[in-house]
């Protein structure tokens, strides 16, 4: 059990499926988009590393679009702006995982105050919350815009503390991404990671607090 | 053509030929070393960049042996710290792309400077450049180590300018890896990438003054 009084959670992949992405690109390549997914995801994240070390950011929704015409050169496609740009906006239009809504509900009649902390830009993800239903639950919507650099940088976590008025040992952040895990545990943030697909965990020297198979088990660690 | 004093390599994919370790993988995991290789470099690499965002640098023989650990688990395996060790020794025992040591001893007959800046440590670059019959080349071996952050950080590449006395701008840096070609080119170098597979340029607002197939295109680059 944890007596927090924050919960903070990550969004692409915690509480939006990103899957559905997978739709979005059969539907422009078909028979490419398990391919073009893979390869665009770990390049989406390797730029934002990349950027931030460089000292060079630029915004997700760029960061995206750059990583997917990466993607599509990669496999030898070479998709025109208009479906870029639809590929692209299908982050507006992710769905919650199905216990999501339940679960930030009872978290929030537990007096938890409640946020989330993304690598997404501010328009990014208020659109794409209030889509999938969550934006109510939540006080508060933090993009690492704000910070200026990506996760795992402890500037992006900072800003939970500051905006939230809280202490970092107060907040439980929550995480389907292991090295966002080890990032939040690094800055002083006590941290869940949710492993959706029983994935072995990464070594950075940070391990999480608990494991859960998706949040419903955040009802556990977390009482009323 | 370019007039620069200096010329300063990446190793691991420039001048030495990673694709040896396949051999050691195989050896240990028959049927299972190219799946092992891939995961392997490109865990060995986020774990560089996320430790250095994190503020939690350590040195790349543990990173490296880390990422392998990984990447071993992932397939299921559970390989013992003996053959860890000998794993990760394969990187002393790189050798060197078949035209390196020729274009290296013409560089330096032209008067320039030749350098290493590289993520490995001082000890893994020095045993590895010497098997490979590089060493006698070089006036410096420069290791990320001395910045305690990795590429692309600013603070490693910074290393060339303190350490060999010249300006950014008189520096040719060289790499097969896009990534640390956008870092050099954003520091102030200027950079030439060595695109031995043909791949597709990364998307991170950089890129390179010239690119060649192999190392033998900078004979036709810096003159005599």
């Amino acid at each position: 059990m944890m007596t927090v009084r924050a919960v903070v959670f990550d969004v692409y992949g915690t509480l939006l499926d990103v899957h559905r992405l997978n739709e979005v690109l059969a539907a422009h390549f078909p028979g490419r988009a398990e391919e073009l997914q893979h390869l665009w995801r770990a390049k989406q994240l390797e730029y934002t590393w990349l950027r931030s070390l460089m000292g060079r950011y630029r915004d997700f929704r760029q960061v995206t679009e750059e990583a997917f015409r990466f993607a599509a050169a990669s496999c030898g496609l070479a998709p025109g702006d208009e479906t870029v740009r639809s590929v692209v906006d299908a982050y507006l239009g992710l769905p919650a995982f199905p216990e999501v809504p339940g679960v930030l509900e009872a978290l929030a009649a537990r007096g938890r105050t409640l946020a989330v902390l993304s690598n997404g830009t501010r328009e990014m993800l208020e659109v794409a919350l209030r889509h999938a239903g969550l934006a109510r639950y939540l006080s508060a919507i933090l993009s690492v815009d704000e910070a200026g650099i990506y996760k795992p940088h402890p500037r992006v976590y900072a800003l939970v503390p500051e905006r939230l008025g809280v202490r970092p040992g107060d907040v439980l952040f929550v995480s389907a991404n292991f090295w966002d895990v080890a990032g939040a545990r690094a800055y002083g943030f006590r941290v869940v990671w949710v492993n959706r697909g029983r994935r072995v965990p990464d070594r950075l020297g940070e391990d999480p607090d608990a494991v859960v198979e998706d949040l419903a088990g955040l009802l556990e660690l977390v009482r009323a």
